[in-house]
């Protein structure tokens, strides 16, 4: 990649990091707030796997949508939208022998889904 | 649907042009931007046309991403991102016993992608 | 426009209804999640006016964010992001001499955003 | 913040350079594909201005739309829609007493706009 000298700043570790926020920042705002259901939502978790995998610096990819709140959330209409907290992603990014993993999930205590580096 | 006595100024013609140009809109917004290359586009088809089924009035859907544009904006990265002029969409929408299908397309001679009602 | 010959099989109103239906379809998923607060709202009801008046085909736009929603889901974070409950939008689309009030708004009795037509 | 502990892996540099990632993903696909003129720029500028500093570690944010691309790219239509190309925007985050300045910028020699952090 040509664009490596304008991250002479950063360790291999701190743009592993940098590349994983970007691209759950990304994800989380292009597939919010897509119909999905009980019946959808596996065709869906595998359209956002394999569109994120295509992004540089990343070699690995979990996604599981909560089918348990899905089904709770489609009420009378037989549907419901995605939210935050029904994401669980994993994410691995690799910059040269550099390898982090960053994760959304929903976090109880906290009642909000947080983005984090798992170890 | 309760919601009927809101559209009781509409025929249900004019609702079904209206419940059309809604999920147009809609799913333009959605999943523009979406990373996609030759590989992938076929479970992003699949993951748009479910998700835009499960809305109401909507009784069948037809998603294309053109594969050609897509290999060819697919630069040194591998990969590009959905724009419009990728997406070919018909979906049904029906009111009562009235049915009117809607279309996405990018129209050569006005070079941009053109939402109208098909006949 | 150049593009009047493509809805040669609508009337004057049904093609308003179905611009409206475009824009709000479009506008809906353009800026539902944007982060805002009591301090904000305004700068975003703003940009959305703003940027929904330079469609085509729309002749007036009035944007309300509800703040009593917004100033109440503003939790210990001090904001919250854009949701459809907190949206009022009008929007009038012309064509030719024919024009058509589009609305969404939060409606009590269904517990969720509509987007219908005025007369 | 109740969050902290999530983050015991990471250095307060790790950190804000994390989050400044998660920052610009997300206001990229927030607001790319708004429509925009040269007349609208300006309130734009404002509201993702306003929007993007409400986020958590967040203190400063720039945003400047490029007028000239702006005006090149508004065809017979009056308008364009956002595109990355068009977005030059620093944001500062801090974690504790670290401080990181995140930039995405159009890079003409990459032909792309690049997230990078500025030193």
């Amino acid at each position: 990649m040509n664009e490596n000298k304008y991250f002479s700043n950063l360790t291999d570790r701190e743009r592993a990091i940098f590349e994983g926020g970007i691209s759950m920042g990304s994800l989380f705002h292009q597939f919010i707030g897509t119909p999905v259901n009980i019946d959808s939502y596996k065709s869906l978790e595998k359209a956002i796997e394999e569109s994120i995998l295509l992004q540089p610096a990343i070699i690995k990819v979990v996604v599981k949508l909560n089918p348990d709140l899905i089904k709770q959330q489609s009420g009378s209409m037989g549907y419901t939208t995605l939210e935050g907290k029904m994401l669980y992603v994993e994410l691995t990014t690799k910059i040269n022998d550099y390898e982090v993993t960053t994760c959304i999930s929903y976090v109880e205590e906290l009642d909000y889904p947080l983005m984090r580096i798992l170890d």
